[in-house]
């Protein structure tokens, strides 16, 4: 690992921790506000808050790097950065809904990528005390226990999670998708935070995980899952102006024996 | 609550406790084989070996009550059980496929009728340390906190627990349900507990919960949702043999504000 990276990854992980307490706090006191976005997706004051405290942690300490967010840069354009610049990507968290409800899954999501490299991810799950995190070409840990994919082989045993948007109207190819799924494998998951469902997949909880997500959702998770020997790739053209290693359109991430097979239950326009 | 029944919770509770530790003892030293059922449904030895627990635990105590148990006796013919026998409704591990793949969402389910009453529901989950439990007329509780079910009352706030059934024949009504209730609700969540996702609407953490599943599923889990305020009913006619209150036939568990309206989202042969 270089001195940049471990730097980096130290400075990430110490963020994550101190807005994963945040998180806990706001809950305990049932201090947050609920709000609606677009598509009625649900966001607290305790998003917008943790948000503040990531960027601006980020700006002070690295001023010439660029931080995309989901509560406060959604809509930048990343294709005017230089390919050298390291851009942060996080989401302070990942989970809302279950944030909202008293549930467990919530994470506090921070990628960071340079030109088309993933160069590291830290998802912090305050409610279950597990932080995981990777940097490219050193592996994937939960805390300090290294982590590998599952050894599953057979598509019936698979079991695998996804999640579902807010834009209602998208829901018809996700149904058959999710039918198709059914009918080959084991069972379905849906925890309520993509960033969690890819780190459980690198733990080897899940043997699969597929969505149509964000940047933010999936730019941590999916280096602790490559890092942790699972196969990163999609179902669907990536379509849409996000650099290909943050662009989450059609994202399958599986145990690697399984991919291929996944694959075609994924793709609707072919029977299987 | 009368003295037989303080009796009875307090053993019940002892038992799901202990099974409990067998169960996080036995996934810690990954000492449990699998094994799959008709439909492909996994059992491990665990299930079998928390079930022997139980059952031999509930006939020593009381050898006049019956067991109708998922692992030793899910055949068995309650119809010929005089109406004022006690029946203890066990399941030693729900949520069989978490509990295999490292999840936290796993229960050791114990419940208990007489004739036509749910008399008591004893809900254990290790890996939370949240025991859930009720007594009829005496109100529901994790470990010691007085529980209450959410005060949701637009469907499209409301967040939605479901299952799928391991036979794959009987998915296209299930799947046209998920559908509706992704359209006209916020999300839903695939947890993979029944008995979890009952005591998770008693809690106010999920809104509802709809599925249709057997006796050793629900038994617990319903008394506790509707100690809790939950309106316990259905969406489907109560077929099969098993008496009104441990069927769980078309179950759906709901805060009462919300109740109608999802009757009317699972209705599928009327537009909504």
């Amino acid at each position: 690992m270089s001195k940049d990276h471990a730097e980096w990854l130290g400075f990430a992980k110490n963020l994550a921790i101190t807005a994963g307490r945040l998180v806990i706090e706001a809950r305990q006191n049932s201090v947050f506000v609920r709000d609606y976005k677009a598509d009625h997706e649900l966001v607290t004051s305790t998003d917008l808050a943790v948000d503040q405290y990531l960027c601006s942690s980020i700006a002070e300490r690295y001023p010439s790097h660029r931080i995309l967010s989901e509560e406060s840069s959604p809509n930048m354009n990343l294709g005017d950065i230089a390919d050298e610049t390291p851009v942060w990507v996080i989401d302070p968290i990942d989970g809302t809904v279950n944030f909202a409800h008293g549930h467990l899954h919530v994470a506090v999501s921070i990628g960071l990528f340079i030109g088309q490299q993933r160069i590291l991810g830290v998802v912090n799950a305050p409610f279950l005390g597990e932080c995981f995190w990777a940097v490219k070409g050193a592996g994937a840990y939960c805390n300090d226990k290294k982590l590998s994919v599952s050894g599953a082989k057979e598509l019936r045993n698979a079991l695998v999670a996804t999640g579902f948007p807010y834009q209602k109207t998208a829901l018809s190819p996700i149904l058959e998708r999710v039918s198709r799924v059914l009918h080959h494998c084991q069972d379905i998951r849906r925890n309520g935070s993509a960033a969690l469902d890819l780190c459980w997949v690198a733990a080897g909880r899940l043997d699969a995980y597929f969505e149509s997500v964000k940047p933010w959702d999936m730019a941590a998770g999916a280096l602790i899952a490559e890092e942790a020997g699972a196969t990163v790739g999609g179902y669907l053209p990536k379509i849409g102006a996000w650099p290909e290693v943050v662009n989450g359109e059609g994202l399958l991430v599986s145990t690697p024996a399984l991919y291929d097979d996944l694959l075609n239950v994924l793709d609707i326009s072919v029977p299987f």
